[in-house]
């Protein structure tokens, strides 16, 4: 794909067969795939037949953002001189958080990953802020009401993308409430649909490329 | 009422000579009266015939809170031995924030006000904490993502009840997000519907109320 | 925390041997835990668990509230001078109920609770008003059309905060119309989402730890 | 129509001109009219030209419900040996209240209105209840959190038909929170769309019909 | 209960022996039990248990209503001078209209059953007219776009409920569509909530036994 | 436009001297205009401009359906061997129904205009059934519960465009009932958006293109 | 069925048995069967039990489309001179594109295919566009934003139906975003609710019916 | 603020005075102003007022954007080595989307403006590619389906903000089916809430701001 955005094998709703037989044809054609939402109960199956189709190639599993990112031997990633912030509020936001991580690395952008600086204890927040401050754009997941991102707006320079996180429950659940909160942010903030880790870590990506290819022109 | 929550007169939907009849009768029959939602341009209207018709009376009009409160001249206000704190975020949260601190006075608690706290700068917020840390119970009123209630939530002792305010616009406009926000929040809240400021102060009313008779009891 | 709520353990989503887990470093940390939303089938295993990692403490398995409160020896729980009542509509509002009388119970509070005075039949409710009237502080739960705490709130003088329950069927089902009816009550009240034992709970115990503070002060 | 339910005008949208006229054809056909939702602003225009075009007929505005009736000189109204009651909980529910009173009454029922008897007083409810359980079908109106009619259904015997009243504000208003609390009602109830008075007041005209054809069976 | 509608017990949600012991112990205080939404798998433990514990009580399990309906030795169940019309639109409104029909049976009316005869055929529904306007009240069951009782209204004298299915699916699928259609019927009808065939066939016995009660005054 | 869909000219939200200077714009460009949703306080300003802006023109205003068709002096409208039938429920039918008409009409298809034939009364509709059967292809406008296109569709061979009307009040009013109603209906149907009588007409004149230009191709 | 559109049978929410038994009938009565939304898992009875029943009956399953079409010995399917179109934007749409194929196939029409050609990716649309232009209507099927009815109703000028499919996640998901896209898209389309395949087909093949009508008229 | 982000004044719901006002201490403060959402019928008033207030200053009016700029004598406004393309499907996106211009080019964005390029006819939108893929990062305006995003980021590199626009009728209209649709794109997408062309003109802002400080970091 031109845009830089490697082109994501959604896992949900695929048998482990069918995604690894996407994953081997990608590599294929592209040196490299990118498998998301693989429930654990799959992964181990997906790893199997890709290690038999494509013996060469690197398969690498994270357990808590659930994807799998295959290289083949003579694979080599792209590398950019920019960085993308991920910050998260608690435990329950790592799953969408290390997809974006995901993507964004796969890019080739440096990657600063702050967790459980929630705004439930401000202080925790604060002392996160030289951390926070530091990439060159930040992706801010958060799930119930979703008020990180706000708060984080309003403390840097960076562009922000706001992702909302599948918890809650009763009104407002499913990440509805936090989805809201992010539109209605009173600091600017742009937004992704709920548990989008990808399109977050995939627009992240392009705005560091865009910065790397400035840094480049600058330097060349 | 025996629950010391004052009767309201909601003057929307009303004219001004109905909503003034209400509130003359109600001074009649319990020496006072508390009329809300009072349009700035029946505000005349209203005082008029009020000063006609009970020209003994003390009649108090408050424009940002839209309330008008009447004492007849023999009428002895409430007054606790506690305190309501009202916490805003920004310049459009007052008219329900001062309805709630309108209500809470009317029934004798003290009360503290703070405006402006919003969580997009961070430090006003830090700056206003030990006035955010006096009163016996809070009230805090917020509009857009409505984040401000759970950010001051972590940091009192006493008990918030969040006040969504009917600002914003598009998806989660008219005070929906919120409200969702803060039934969500990560930090335990309760809550009243969106823009319902008598609801707020008078619940908070009543905590004042029972810390009150908890400390009349223990000096008794 | 310092605001006095004890961090509560969400079991929803974990394994028996996570939550565990989560208890036993709490109870490290703080000298008790507390687990909610715990299903029957797992609690076996989380007390297994907690009896063999922390062999002294005291472990107590509320099945209808779901709820796991862990004690370390050398816990000396807090006792205030104030009470919370916890009232319920039906069977079917035990739950999260029993959610709030346990959290309210680990703050110190003294508890009342009244059960099954549902508004379809107004004798057993007013039957049970001596029991209502007397804590200090309400939380009062009800599904379906969930009417019973606006009739509660206009029969007592303690602030009372409403806990809709996902009970119903069809449109509005799900606790949606009970949240819905409890924030357009007409007798003012606080309220807290859909099953939110926990944060009713957390709350009522906020007001009756004001209370006892208020008398302790007076007595001292 | 053979149901026996007049042909109702809706105002709502037309000119008063087109209104009269509307009315004026149905006095014609039928020897008498219906017109609801008239605005007290047309009122006066739509009684002018109908006293104009039938100078013979009797016609009765009726403010608060926002009727108007027109009986031509030869009509004969219905007469039925059988009762409904229009019951409300609070002022905000006289317009549709009052819909339904004028449609039943046109269909020849007797009527037993009890007005202003909300929740929040339970009191005032029980005193009541003779005149509540008279009827042989109620309509029940109520606004905000719509709990009336659960706990009128409670103490009678007759069938209830639930109205919900447009009012509220905020999160569950404009009727919306009253619909789903009667829809979820822990008492049987039938219900009626929001302000729907015409249809409430004629399937209990319907209802008052068959009883009293009933009654007229037995007694030839 | 004094409205002479049976208490009904939910078996939804709960085990066959809690769903067993309450009906037997609603058996031994009123001599007969009305069980609903009884699981086919759950129907044989329920009749083993009672069988056991009642020996001489009827038990009658309708699988297509998923009701059991017990009748001690001695009861002896009312009977009414007064017929239900229960009409349905296709097969899978058979659930919730056989719930409504047992529930008015047993409060002692005679049933009316025509099922099939949905709008997508109108000849069949004309043929049926003869057994559709014969019940002193009807219960008209639709899914889908729910547009049966509309039609139905248009064609009979006397009152109809109108019981949306939860049919159907995307948007306005689960019965909303039908429940909204209904709502905002062009002929009057009251509805209740989707899939609530308890408080259909209620309603619908409570008006069998007001014209019941009205047939036997006349003849004493 | 190569579709054969004439570019409408959308009045809404335009002033009168705007929508008159776009109308005259694609007057000189394609030879005709068609304007929708003009108000009738803005049709004569509309009108003037364009007599005194294209004085040969022919410019048509139907107030029912709130357009305004010009054509200039040397324009030869289209003429197709094929029609389009327009079917409504009722006179609030009307206004996009007759938009549909206009733009079908435009396209070149013989129209046939059935009105007045809703659900509530069958009678006339079967009444209407051979006027209803001879059109090619079918749009059948209906609001409130909007059933009339499923009957309707159930009674002929041509395909059916349910156009939903946003008439209604109270729970799916402003025309989602019908729509959700349309999209669920038991006879097959496509559907347009609530008060597209433009797409109705445009998607209903496409048919018709098409089946005239099978019976020219036959013919030649 | 007059309207030439066949009877299909649901398949779920019913037992492999039940499908079959349903067939068979269909099988005698009208010389064909057609079942949709057949779970593969449920395939093999299905197709055993007909294969047992009606042994002289060609039994076809496609399990893309979860679709199983029976033709009797006997029976001579229609064959029409027209063609429908079927256009899909990505893998996960073949499901209910494969529905609206049989469907339509069943009726007679001529079957045109073009898969993956969503708007992602506007070079392979454009590729596609002869196949696109050549039928006589179009059923366009999309997920997720669901735009690509919209871009290939400015490119054709057959009538194209909107086909949204039931993907996505998240606000929007499972084909809201998609439907509501369609029922807004800015070129004129009809559309069917989400996942009906069904009906975008027999509407289709009404089209194509009709279109067909019209070439046989004209040869004849 | 430090974030670079101008302050911005939203004039909604404020009298031309006050509005004024706040501009001119904004300028006196920071020596600019932007003011937001000026009714026309306002902007002449606010003019007049900041004319008289600050006779030095530059005051720019837009009146399709409804902006209102304010720059002191003294004050040099920013200048990015960066540029922001901001791109419209129609004429009724150019509110919005020149509100988002005006913040870009005060935080000092070179702007590249692509207008009524929508999706309904592919080739202008190809025609326009090489403008549209000249800038930075780009903000994508559209209403109704608000599909041209998801095409746009089909074929560019940079980053791309979605910015629904509040168009369209019926279901999904007011920008809620725009929204929707671009939460689920299935090119990666960035979103903002409806109608909020100031945060994504100060998102894209930012990310300008970002790709200039590494330009000029690389050439320094
Ligand atoms: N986790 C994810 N969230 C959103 N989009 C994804 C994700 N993983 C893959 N995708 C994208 O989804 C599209 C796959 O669509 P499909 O053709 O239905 O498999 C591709 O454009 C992927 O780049
Ligand atoms: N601003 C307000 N918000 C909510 N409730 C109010 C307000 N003002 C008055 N009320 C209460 O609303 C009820 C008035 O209802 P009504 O009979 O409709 O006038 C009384 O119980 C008042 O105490
Ligand atoms: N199928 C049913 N639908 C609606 N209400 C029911 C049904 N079956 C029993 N009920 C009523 O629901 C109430 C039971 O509530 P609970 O206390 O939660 O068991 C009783 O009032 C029953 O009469
Ligand atoms: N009444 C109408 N309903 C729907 N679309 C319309 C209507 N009138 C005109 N249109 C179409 O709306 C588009 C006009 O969009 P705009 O550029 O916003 O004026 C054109 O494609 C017209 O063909
Ligand atoms: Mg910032
Ligand atoms: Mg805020
Ligand atoms: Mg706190
Ligand atoms: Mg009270
Ligand atoms: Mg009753
Ligand atoms: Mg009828
Ligand atoms: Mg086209
Ligand atoms: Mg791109």
């Amino acid at each position: 794909r031109r845009t830089g955005i490697p082109e994501g094998i959604l896992a949900e709703g695929k048998t482990p067969a069918e995604t690894a037989a996407l994953a081997a044809a990608a590599l294929e054609t592209t040196g490299h795939a990118l498998v998301t939402r693989v429930e654990p109960a799959d992964a181990t199956a997906v790893r199997r037949v890709l290690a038999s189709e494509a013996p060469d190639a690197s398969v690498v599993w994270d357990e808590r953002g659930r994807t799998v990112v295959v290289h083949g031997s003579g694979y080599e990633p792209p590398s950019l001189a920019a960085s993308v912030g991920v910050v998260t509020a608690g435990t329950s936001d790592a799953q969408p958080a290390r997809e974006a991580v995901t993507v964004a690395r796969e890019m080739g952008a440096g990657i600063r990953l702050v967790e459980d600086v929630g705004v439930a204890s401000i202080d925790r927040l604060l002392d996160g802020l030289p951390a926070i401050r530091a990439p060159d754009v930040l992706v801010v997941a958060a799930g119930r009401e979703g008020a990180l991102p706000t708060v984080v707006g309003g403390l840097v320079d960076a562009p922000v993308v706001g992702l909302p996180v599948p918890t809650g429950y009763g009104h407002g659940g499913a990440g509805e409430a936090a989805l809201s909160g992010m539109l209605q942010s009173c600091t600017p903030l742009t937004v992704v649909n709920v548990g989008a880790g990808f399109t977050a870590g995939a627009q992240a990506g392009l705005v560091a490329r865009a910065v790397a290819g400035a840094r480049d022109d600058g330097t060349d």
